[in-house]
Order: C-alpha cells, then sequence, then structure tokens
C-alpha cells in the first residue's frame, strides 16, 4: 500500500517523508497550496479538521500531526530500515523527551523565524522584526542546551540516531538555507557536527 | 521504587500525576517553587536544563517533559492499572495524533489564560487582555473540533479513555475552576459530556 502525504512542498510534511525514506515505506506526494488556501478547502478539512498540514491515507487509516504520524511508521515498521525509538523503554523514553523538546523548544522559535523571513511577504503581511530577533535569541539559547547535551552523546536521546534527530530536519534545512542562519549551527561545535551528520 | 515527581503544586507535573494514578504508581512530590525562581537553581537546571517542570527521578532514571513522561509509564506499565495507549499500532497513532493536538491546538491557548489571568501578577506582571481575548476565542474554535469529534467516538482517539484525554485534565481544571470559564466546556453538549466522564 503506497502511503499518500498531503502538503509535501512545507517543513512538517518533510518530516514525515524523512521518517518513510528512513524506513524504506513507499509514499505518494499530494500537494495543498497553502498560500492558495487548500488546507481550508471542506475537502480538507475532513481529514485534517484544524487544517493544518500534513495528513497521511494509509489504505482506509488517515492520520495528521507529523510528529504522530513519524511514532507510527517507526512502531508499525520497527524491524525494517532504520530503527528510530531506541532498543529499550528507557531509550524510547528519551527519544520521546527530545521529540518534546523539538515541539515546545525548538519549534516555536524556528517556525517563527520561517514565517516571517520566508513566508510573511507571500503571505501578505510585513515581517516583524520584533520578533525575528527575539526568536533569533531565544533559539540560540535553546541550541546552548543542545551544545552541552551534544557534548555527551552523539545524538540527542543517546548514541544512536532516532525521531527526535529527525524531527529538526526539515526546519533546520530552512535555518541553513534559505533564512540564511547557518551560522546558529555552525558556531557550536557539537551541534555542527550533529547537523552535518 | 518510589517515583520523584518535581514541581506537583503545577498543572503540567499534574499530568505526570494523573497518569501516575491511572497506573497504580507510587510516587513522592518534590517542590519547586517558581515564584521564587527555583526552576533556575543551578542544581534544578542540572535536571532539566530548559529550567521548565516536570521532571522526575525513577531510581537512576531522570526525564522530563510531562508528555514524555506520560508516554514512558504508559508503555511500561502497559498491563498494570488502566491501558492508556489503545489496543493497536493504530489506535496508538490515535492516541498520538490527539495528544499532538491537545500539545500543539489546546494548550497554547489555555495556557496562555492560565498565565494572564491566574499567574500574571504573581508573576510581576500586568495581565494582556488582548491576549486574554484572542486566546479565548482561539481555544473557542480548538473546542469547536473537540465538540465534532466526540459526536462521533465517545473519547478523543475513540471509544478508549487515553493518555489524550488524559493530558488534557489538569488546565482544563484552570479553565472550568479559578478561570472561571466553564461556559467554555458547558456550552458545548459532547466536549462537557467527555469532560464530565
Amino acid at each position: 500500500m503506497v502511503v499518500k502525504v498531503y502538503g509535501t512542498a512545507y517543513a512538517s510534511p518533510k518530516r514525515v517523508l524523512a521518517c518513510l525514506i528512513e524506513k524504506g515505506i513507499e509514499f505518494e506526494a499530494v500537494p495543498v497550496d497553502l498560500i492558495k488556501g487548500e488546507h481550508r478547502s471542506p475537502e480538507y478539512l475532513k481529514l485534517q479538521p484544524f487544517g493544518a498540514l500534513p495528513v497521511i491515507q494509509d489504505g482506509d487509516y488517515t492520520l495528521y500531526e507529523s510528529r504522530a504520524i513519524i511514532r507510527y511508521y517507526a512502531e508499525k515498521y520497527k524491524s525494517q530500515g532504520t530503527d528510530l525509538l531506541g532498543k529499550s523503554i528507557e531509550e524510547r523514553g528519551l527519544v520521546e523527551q527530545w521529540l518534546e523538546v523539538e515541539a515546545q523548544n525548538f519549534h516555536p522559535h524556528i517556525y517563527n523565524l520561517t514565517l516571517h523571513i520566508l513566508f510573511a511577504s507571500a503571505l501578505g503581511f510585513p515581517p516583524d522584526e520584533k520578533v525575528i530577533k527575539e526568536s533569533e535569541e531565544k533559539l540560540g539559547k535553546v541550541l546552548d542546551v543542545y551544545e552541552e547535551r551534544l557534548s555527551k552523546s552523539k545524538y540527542l536521546a543517546g548514541d544512536f540516531f532516532s525521531l527526535a534527530d529527525l524531527s529538526h530536519l526539515p526546519f533546520t534545512q530552512y535555518l541553513v538555507g534559505p533564512i540564511n542562519k547557518e551560522y546558529m549551527i555552525r558556531s557550536r561545535k557539537h551541534v555542527s557536527a550533529w547537523g552535518s551528520d
């Protein structure tokens, strides 16, 4: 069964793609154009009532929220492709901890940078320089904690690559690419080694 | 082994307590006073480098982020007390989806209401009426989606109580109690039935 993934042009759905690729699962990309407001169409809202990306359809199973989807596939195909959950319940606990850190501490700031630096003009509002400055400062403090953590283990949850690391990929690619703030990664030795892995 | 839970006077740690109680796991509460800034002490930052609540210590295992902790105990003691993860990988997927909805869609708005209505004066800043009004409106729209969902299943992830429902408890208690916005639950028939369950 080929997995349909909605909205693959955007960063959160790319979190799902990264997981499907690691697990060797076939997928089909279904475009959703946020600029045209397709995520607000009645058809889309039937799949995702909050109008957010991504959604997957896998036969008659529909699931949304990118971090829920990656957990689902990492669990369902645990022994296929890269194991992304750790070898014990304790390792899985640390994967969950750093997945939550990504969602609660890392994401809000990098999302604000993405929104105000990359998408503001396309969405028709002026970039808020105050938000950009504050988000950059707060993201820097989060990355300082990552630097300390990554001086002690190769990856966030331990010496194994996991969903927690994978979940950072799409927005970090924005940060070092079009957002043009690669210095935030490069100026931190262990974060830099982690990012280039 | 008794589980030490830090900061149990506050809502996020209560998410952990609710889970430990459902699973029949003994715990010991360790006070952390946010008003006195104890979450910024060097000792606390060794346990939780972002200075957030809660943290648990279970023997020599330390874990933070409330939603990671509840997943850990729900998995570790799956067959003890209430099963909170569903019976299949597909049910678990839906539990994860609604846990993410709680974290990403429900929590930010109810957290803002809590901060500005309950804690602003204790923390020494004026409540922002604009934030309160916008958060209430946005939370209302989220609860409209819940109303639709709960018209079709008894609980969020299906006809079984799970971590997804449990995760809403502490801040919903603030909402219907000291925040004094019980109408937001009561005015929605299925949300109200869910909330009183």
